[in-house]
């Protein structure tokens, strides 16, 4: 059985969130499954000495019209949050919180989360927002709140953000296939044919 | 009848490359054709304050991974130059020198360039290196090796970049259909798209 293909994604990232609509069945076409590593650009960042696109002159104002023609070209829903770019530590946390329970409801907990972000206009940046998502899918309020402060959770996210950046991971969404690394929702063409040739 | 399509690129640039290869052909199935427009990224990337790919912490080796994986998706020879990436004045003077006289052979002269740097590894950021391959291609290279050192020739490329900068243009390929721009090879299926739609 083949290993897993792993979605590394930001919950800040309009990418992030497109690859995150046409992950999954693209892997099952070929009988694949996937697994999702949310993690944060923020730290990321600080190693590549990148900047959020949006702040940059030029490629920022490109950047914006580009999410939304991309998500348009690939049929996904999209508005650009009124808070953006965001920190997502909330969601990460309350996704590796889950996912060590049960990696399934994990799974759909950060596309209820994607979600709310980018269609709803909700910022989960913010603890109280990501818990009340999060309850709408029904997720217990108070045992999230707990976890979202707990120093194991916390530390829990940073060990898999500092694994990611050990693999070479910068950037959201950033595809493992079989070792063979994808950066961003405009290679899901190559991973698909990829999967179907493996490799080229 | 359409206006042509607007192609900017950087002859250092892999991606640029890539795109140079498919889109007169992409143009031509929707009934269009397309202005080449080299452009020096580096005097671009002192307006977005951004670094050349290769040498930024991890995006750099992902990215000459990348280059070779994409050209293989798009059916195009390609091979990372020993001197990479390099200053592109001499070709991008050639370029626009020729298209005073000739646009049709000045786009030959440009594939011509494309394809010495990227497939022969020929370093075209020397002048000689860009004259002896104009040569070949039927060009004067007294007349060619005046020219690259012409302030008016010189001012003529500078003034090119900085109307592609007023323009929004910051990478390399950056590709104008009617007013839309398109940044990356990784946007040929959407331009496609685009032509055959007239938008979405």
């Amino acid at each position: 059985m083949s290993k897993p293909i792993d979605f590394y994604f930001d919950f800040s990232s309009p990418y992030g969130y497109i690859a995150s609509q046409k992950i999954d069945a693209l892997a099952a076409r070929h009988g694949r499954t996937v697994t999702w590593r949310p993690i944060l650009l923020g730290a990321v960042m600080k190693i590549t000495g990148g900047a959020p696109l949006p702040g940059i002159p030029l490629k920022g104002d490109y950047a914006r019209h580009d999410f939304a023609r991309s998500a348009k070209f690939h049929g996904v829903d999209y508005r650009l949050p009124t808070a953006f770019p965001i920190a997502s530590q909330a969601p990460a946390r309350a996704f590796y919180w889950l996912n060590q329970q049960d990696p399934v409801r994990a799974k759909a907990l950060a596309a209820a989360l994607y979600h709310a972000y980018f269609v709803d206009d909700i910022n989960i940046s913010n603890p109280e927002d990501t818990i009340a998502v999060s309850a709408r899918s029904g997720l217990d309020a108070d045992k999230l709140r707990a976890a979202l402060n707990d120093p194991a959770i916390k530390d829990a996210v940073k060990n898999e953000v500092d694994a990611a950046i050990e693999l070479g991971v910068f950037g959201s969404p950033y595809i493992i296939v079989d070792g063979e690394p994808f950066w961003g929702a405009d290679r899901l063409d190559q991973i698909d044919k990829w999967l179907g040739t493996g490799g080229w």
